[in-house]
């Protein structure tokens, strides 16, 4: 539910009623803009509305709308800025996450993690447990290569995100990882949402391979539901009859989950498409769709690579790459200006 | 890998190889047919050189080719039966699982075994832990729904099918249920799939929203590779652009499973089209494309339902549908016969 | 626009209803069942009304509400029968068209003949202008091709269906064959439908390669607003992100299309799937989800096939099918009973 | 076939050898670049190598490769520039179509056209006759409407794009219009296709609703094998699940095609996303992909449009976008400089 201030109301008074609500055992999100808004998790109206009694006039009080509703704008109208320490995404950088699909060696992922930095990006990606299609294929390095991501993520002053599979190894992986990704095939994995919605750790949400928007949107949900409001939204790509790509990057997706969650959205457009040479021009494009960051695969030697070579840019290709991405960014901020 | 009985070799030689095989830790797979083929789960091919040492010549031992080893039709050439007590599925007989999308209370569910069964179906289905795009719709009854789902089943000598989400209710579903569900959304959530490998529960895997072949037969292979070789493929319909019907039934994966891999198929054509006027003429055609059997919803007040409603089947349309399927199951038998 | 008789209205009285509206220009259709109608296609109701000045209380005369209006139900709630001579598709048999994909001699269409009659299929199929993807593809013989067809269909008593790419060829078209086809690509080329729509010609109307059932219904429409009432729907699956099979066969379409219209559909299942060994129970498959008959590509030696090699069926898997279906069809008239 | 300059050939010889291609009958196609490459198009090698024997040495003469010769970028390894008088597509400027889905009258394109000159258009998009899915929906004005959008453009100075439906009225609107455009549902329409290959009126060749990279490289072969060469290709989104959005925009197509082909590339933003308020992102993203240019819709009300209301943007939503379009085509050129 949402406690919405009235326009004649005082920050005194909008400061006053926040003291309040954060009084309870409620978790309470603010918004300031047009309007100012406390959101209310799973809060009730009824004891929201006798905590309020003296302030009834400065305030309306109302249940959400959307069947999203935490993950809605209408709970929280401005943008929600995921934190991890000094570095932000949703707000005005752009933010890239760059490292190899998985980690192979502690060589291998410090490698990475020195490409990663000098190209600009801030946090460090790649896989410990890996989903494949194949029980036989490469499964991860498991804890070993969480520890040695932490050291290369620290290396190189990098924050640095993983994927989780389960939820018998979701403590293990909260305790090496600054953000938890949540892979294509888990968007709907409820009790593994539900599970990382009761910790407080920044979770990137991968779209379903063929999920829906307003599937996507509710999958947020399982997880803001339970508390955990720093929801990162993932295009990347969806399925379709093309095979030219491995997956349809659907750009669109940026401008809708926009209008429809106060979350931030990054762009995969190495999954998204899944051929490298159409990697940087992607990349450049979504930029230009307003989102707040991307992630992307590199590898010193994408050939040699244990899973995903294909789709991984080598150290030059990522670094000219970045190169361009900057000049959208600085671009973006001109457009964003335009009325 | 396999063991394959030379054709000049006697049937005692076959016994005794496979006795020897048997004394082993491994899991063996017996197919008889134009060949004699013993599978050996996870075997290696070494010690079992040695142990088959004074049998070489009447035998031929090798690795599988196929990526899903022991899902193929190469370890195991004629069909397995998955058994539950009597009720077998893969064999001559067709099977029919009917029952309510979601166990509501004792009285519902007593209530659909009892139409169930009068209409020839063996098994009860029925969810008592519901998967749900929203964290906010009916999650199920849990525990307590399992109970009344059990008591039903044994009240009227049907076997029981229902779903498991997680890992963390594995246990627990086991001790209630004759055959697991493994739900459309879980098709890749490998580690479930694993943990399910290491029991031995018959288990329902059906195809992903939008799983392709290959990815669904290397789902089964996670399953198998641990050791649990009672599978059954479960063909639910697709996510296609089509609004007509709420999945596109894909009725051309049983000829293609059939031929890829020795567990039985059955069809789900509830969840198939959507809509329960045309269900029938579904549950007709998978009879007719050799399926093992079909899972359907029923509802004694299907506009009641607490979910799915309107692909639940009525009394009526179920039982006038049952005695169509009979027809059809006795015009396969013919057709099987034809040269 | 319909007239319907009202249920205490005489024979007599719905007789001289029709000698009046067949004495107009428009064309009629009649239906009896539970209700007699007649659909009057493109006819003005005000112009009706008075014709029908003297029958007014013993009839009900209005506008069609759905927006395929000749090809939906409630203009002819019976099912039409399209008939070429003594054959009657949408009537109690079940057609079999049956021919190669592309016409390459007049051997070979004999041949294919003679195997589609040995076989039980009514009418031969085969391309002499066919739409292929790349243009330096064999584009079929054209007039020649038709020529030989013909030749082959009288020479076994069969009729003829063959496929018109454009308006120009129409005419010629029409002059040799029984049946026109238009292609899936060419689903919503309006031009060629409204032109088809002129003629009596039969017409099956393949569903486009992304079509959806309420487009290709408006497809219908586009023929059926023009006159011409003598369509059949040809289901012959669909583009999905499958690559086990061709296309992905939508056998849902046909209980659909039998609700929604009162034109009789078959199946394609040499398209629908594109492997020759999965055609056969899809074909039994057909049979069994009611629908009015099947298209099938046969060919002497598929190896040497110009085109579709991959899905012709070799004359003994075509006639050991063709048995199956022959039980199959069997079957269908009894559950048509069941009640 | 193609006439490749060795690198120590002398230009006078590469003048020499195209003057003598020239004095041919065949269609040439001059690609300078890295490399000097003469396409002859529908060229026979034998004839070439005698007309040019006495410099066999200067040259390499072979057949191209790709199943799509003439429309690959084996056959002209530069881009090839469309032009229409002084606008040119393909080349430095990026090129906005605008204008509205249907002409509805005079005032109306009147209207139109000075809102998308005013926003920086070059060329003015209108549909004159319309392909509709229901044969009752508006159809366009025909001919009366390429009147009212040639006086349009003239009066606003600019060019005119409009589609073509059928091959009966391509002489009239190749009478009226600059450019030819196919629709969606007729790019694999190859009489059509073949037609327009005859002319050299420039053509933008939508892609099909659920067509492939390698059908619509194949189609604009029809167009190419024919001898016209000023080919645009339109990506306007493709049919998958998802309802959020007409179609899926699909802009990984952008660079995909520039890769394989030597024709320029183009976006449609509005038929792509469907939405207007997700159109300007889209539109400016598109830009980042390196397309060589959009078309848009636009309406002076979109509200009471007869057609595409929905996707229609207004004047200020579309010069604001227009401004944005700028800024990203600037730094699109800052961009291309990046080594």
């Amino acid at each position: 539910m949402i406690v919405k201030m009235n326009r004649n109301a005082t920050p005194q008074t909008g400061q006053a009623v926040l003291n309040l609500l954060k009084s309870t055992t409620f978790q309470i999100k603010e918004s300031y803009g047009k309007e100012t808004i406390f959101g209310v998790v799973n809060g009730q109206i009824d004891r929201i509305k006798i905590l309020l009694q003296e302030y009834l006039e400065q305030v309306e009080i109302h249940e959400l709308t959307s069947s999203y509703k935490y993950t809605s704008r209408e709970f929280h109208p401005s943008d929600t800025l995921v934190k991890v320490d000094d570095v932000v995404i949703g707000g005005n950088d752009f933010i890239t996450m760059a490292g190899p699909c998985s980690i192979e060696s502690l060589d291998q992922i410090m490698e990475c993690a020195r490409i990663a930095k000098a190209g600009g990006a801030k946090i460090l990606r790649g896989g410990a447990f890996k989903p494949r299609t194949s029980p036989y294929a490469f499964q991860g390095l498991g804890e070993e290569g969480l520890k040695y991501m932490r050291q290369a993520s620290d290396a190189y002053g990098l924050k640095m995100i993983t994927e989780v599979m389960d939820e018998a190894n979701l403590e293990l992986v909260c305790h090496y990882t600054d953000i938890i990704q949540i892979g294509a095939r888990n968007m709907q994995n409820f009790r593994l949402l539900e599970a990382i919605g009761k910790t407080q750790k920044p979770v990137a949400l991968k779209r379903g391979i063929s999920g829906t928007i307003d599937e996507w949107l509710h999958a947020a949900e399982y997880i803001a539901s339970q508390g955990n409001l720093n929801i990162i939204f993932v295009e990347r790509g969806i399925r379709t009859y093309e095979t030219a790509t491995r997956n349809t990057l659907d750009l669109s997706a940026v401008p809708i989950i926009q209008k429809l969650s106060h979350f931030p959205i990054i762009v995969d457009p190495s999954h998204g498409v899944g051929v490298w040479e159409y990697i940087p021009p992607m990349a450049v494009a979504s930029v230009a769709t307003g989102a707040s960051g991307m992630i992307v695969e590199i590898h010193p030697t994408p050939e040699q690579a244990w899973s995903d070579g294909p789709q991984s840019l080598k150290e030059d290709t990522y670094l000219k790459m970045m190169r361009q991405v900057d000049v959208m960014v600085e671009a973006m901020q001109k457009i964003r200006e335009i009325e």
